[in-house]
């Protein structure tokens, strides 16, 4: 449940107030040499406190390798890493050890396991991704020798709507773009191996989720056959090439050597910055006031995160392509 | 690649002119009565040829099932079934030994493969997904014994657009709304586990899946949090209830207890009724008009399927959920 | 529970005296063309009624292939195949529908499902081998082309120990040996993907094995480090070699280039030639003769199951090999 | 490939010489109260320096939980840990950086990776097992809760093989056997689900595993049916029991009720005390004379790792009955 992928594994652990998260990377071919700083670069992409959108909570988020790892190149064994958690004010979250916050995880952590680590979400919060960006890192530069780059992409008018939304002692959604460039035809498995339905699953595994699209999405039900149609033809190298993209790069869940590219739709940050009706445990109504520092938006830390869950997806189908090879 | 699940795994064969297609459902517990006429009724709604929404090929589809099942009930051991391919008029589609058929799974399986059972669509046919209804249907029954139930919809105006798309030589996509009743709450798990995650992967791995969104979807992207809070309560039984639903059933990867609805675009039908510009194996253009009888909109017939992997997606949470319940 | 494997995976199903028993064999690569011939020949050495050693029971265990194959070679999508079953006399079993044969899954079988197969041993028969062998069957098809081969023999005496118990309306245990010839160094994972782990996994799953054993095996535990030493060299070819090969052919987990040799021991067939003292399902005593005709040793059509289970192991370990090639 | 079980899946990592080794144990039901003493006792018993037949090296192995547990119970999230690894004299080694020693996985990693390292045995080491045993030491407290208790026993004559052994600088073989008793009749699965075989996976994953065998084991081989019939009976409480154990506890691959009893014989240490001829990584011959602080033999350290093992896997199939109990 808590272990992403088939060949390329991605096990995930931790809560936000304990005394670390961290991540389990098993399946990953040895002698790759690691850019430690490309993983510390992408890792302050995902960390609060860097720019007006995002909450001034500051989280060192150094990444410690245990594992794995000899002389800064993969050895083939498991890659265990470690994120300590040192900016922890868990007094803050006292009210919330009996309290369901509106729209969080509280009520069905409650019910689903009868004890609950209430403090900053515990195992619900979104700090967890930042294991996921540590692992999404290595596969983006195992991904790069293949000639492959992931970029994820907000919305043009993030600022504005989220600067207005602050104003307002509001939270705001956010839709996100990515492309997956340089993916060779020949990716991905028919049925329940289908490139979309595992980036699918990476997507919606998200905290704060609630859409995933990719090629023609959403505007595809209601479109003609006639309209959404990717003609074939072979380019001055011979290639095999598409002269659109209705298809968003994938057809019969394998990769045509286009552009693969899909939208993730975000609900807005569930803490909200100004008082709330809500029950307690007992189930007695009551108006809760979250303190503790939160975003406006997921975007635009939300954007290594989407771009760690798809390199990993890519990154686990290149080891499947290679297991799978015909002879 | 080809099993879906993981207590309750499906493993899924076939293509659409072989001998047959069929499945293995393991994980199933024993001692269900099967009520073998409601497999029928559900297979039924899948079959070609039962209005004028549809094409005009008549498959039987009639399942056999092997093993797993003694004096009518399940056993809980493999469940394997198959129904027979018996109205395949495969030299139809000979031209189609090496042409690639434009947003068809064909080039790509080439690619891949190198090898393609290229009759009738082989593994890419969506004729695969009757194996899947099989399994649903059982997943169905189980959960009927929960009080869960699964229902999907497909528009309003659904008949309207497939006339006119008909009367144009064309094809049309489909918007389809599909809500799971009676979950109780606690089923799902976080991080990798969860229920959103897994209906989104279950969805997009339907052929002709192009996007998937629970709750508030891609709506939620433009929302305020104001606009989006479920507001928790407890109602004269005492039991928690939210006052709204914007989560669609789920919070934190976990069921609420209130109705799980989400929604699936389908792209149109990829085989047009009309002459398309194409390539065949050696990069040739060629004009293909394609032979055989093929829907307009993979809507209604793609319904019970909708439902079937709904249905293998709550079970297998319900059995998870079984295996990790807390002390 | 009922498939074998990572990424080469076969799914096993059925009853002895069902409709049908099969595997639905996933993960092969596309391409190779298939010996249907030698699938039956292997099929045919673990047929009943085929020497005075064996039972007379005929079998026809001629096998159906559903899908997966194109023109006489693998698609790369699921191989399904069936063995139906022909020549089964259910009423031989009628007796023990209500009673637990000793040495026999009856009585577990009714405590874990409450409801059971009696007919012929129902899922617990041996019979379910068949469905392995033509599974191994394809895969030594595969090794081949990898110059690897798979070969078990039983112990010398065999026919004189089988005659004996015979003659004295008793059964017999079998030790039975295999070798692996022509393995690459390099196969194999460390810690749980060891290859001597899942050859045990794979023996131990045989009906009947009591024990696995690899290189020097128990005699390992009585001998000193002096003695169990294996001192590579490079030959003249500049190949590194091993002067002895105590260690199977296996260290750390990982092929060394040597042979892999183990050892399977074999408990007695369970079901006597002779009234047995037992009880029934409401733990009354009683006396019960088994009619129906049984093997007096599980050797020698158990050979072709172990060499199955090995194929199997073996083109698995290839193919994961092949996915973790390091850069 | 570093994970272990099903529903209760424990990952393990680490190098000896790195910062730490660890693991993951994800799917362990929420609501447990640990007991850490018993932790650190079980850890104790692995670890050297603690007796004559052990070696002299320190390891302090003290356990680090990092996630999973809350005021002192499980949460139903995983459960990371580390050891970190203090007493590391790297520089002991260096000689090993380029020369494979023999009978270890120093030539079939290298093979295998192409990098390698080599402090301490790296990944081969046998100090990953205290991570085993961490986990291990989780699931007995669970089993404790069901009564169900697992002990392992070396040979009687342990202490004096090893003495003689250490005297002609030499190691030596063990033969541990282990008992699980309180396992309720119902555990386990058919087929690839067996009890034996999971069992039979878990102890020859351990390093220097040569051989395992349960009930009659390898003496079935040389037994006659009629020996070795197990007669169920009906005790004065009404339960159903065996008048002998032939079956070691498992019949069909499922646990009837009696003592689970299981043996495993293990390899001579392979690193010996006295020079040896090997040969480096360019092919050269040489003597090596190993530094370094080592035992003479696996037992009594590795029963712990038996024990933790065997737990694991008991555990594993106590949440899988759970998830497969029939209506």
């Amino acid at each position: 449940m808590n272990t992403f992928g088939q060949i390329l594994r991605f096990t995930d652990f931790g809560e936000s107030h304990g005394p670390a998260i961290g991540g389990v990377l098993d399946g990953f071919p040895a002698g790759m040499k690691i850019d430690f700083d490309a993983v510390d670069a992408m890792l302050a992409r995902r960390r609060p406190g860097q720019s007006t959108l995002t909450s001034s909570r500051r989280e060192a988020d150094s990444v410690k390798f245990l594992s794995g790892i000899f002389e800064g190149r993969t050895t083939g064994t498991p890659i265990a890493f470690i994120i300590e958690n040192t900016d922890a004010r868990s007094s803050d979250y006292d009210e919330l050890r009996d309290t369901y916050r509106p729209n969080h995880a509280d009520y069905t952590y409650s019910v689903k396991y009868g004890i609950r680590d209430h403090r900053g979400g515990g195992r619900a919060s979104a700090r967890e991704t930042a294991a996921r960006v540590v692992a999404g890192a290595l596969a983006m530069q195992y991904l790069e020798e293949f000639g492959i780059s992931v970029k994820a992409a907000a919305e043009d008018n993030l600022e504005e709507k989220v600067k207005a939304a602050k104003s307002s002692s509001d939270t705001i959604g956010a839709l996100v773009s990515c492309t997956i460039a340089g993916v060779p035809a020949g990716l991905g498995e028919p049925i329940f191996g289908k490139l979309q339905a595992r980036l699918a699953f990476a997507m919606m595994s998200i905290n704060a989720a609630k859409g995933f699209e990719y090629g023609d999405g959403f505007r595809a039900a209601d479109m003609h056959g006639s309209e959404s149609v990717d003609t074939p033809y072979v380019d001055s190298e011979g290639k095999v090439r598409m002269r659109s993209n209705h298809s968003g790069g994938i057809q019969g869940g394998i990769s045509n050597g286009e552009d693969i590219s899909f939208r993730v739709a975000f609900k807005p940050i569930a803490t909200l910055p100004r008082p709330v009706e809500t029950i307690d445990a007992d189930g007695r109504s009551k108006i809760l006031s979250v303190r503790g520092r939160h975003d406006p938006c997921v975007a635009p830390r939300v954007l290594p995160v989407v771009e760690a869950m798809a390199a990993l997806t890519i990154m686990d189908a290149v080891l499947i392509a290679k297991a799978s090879a015909h002879l």
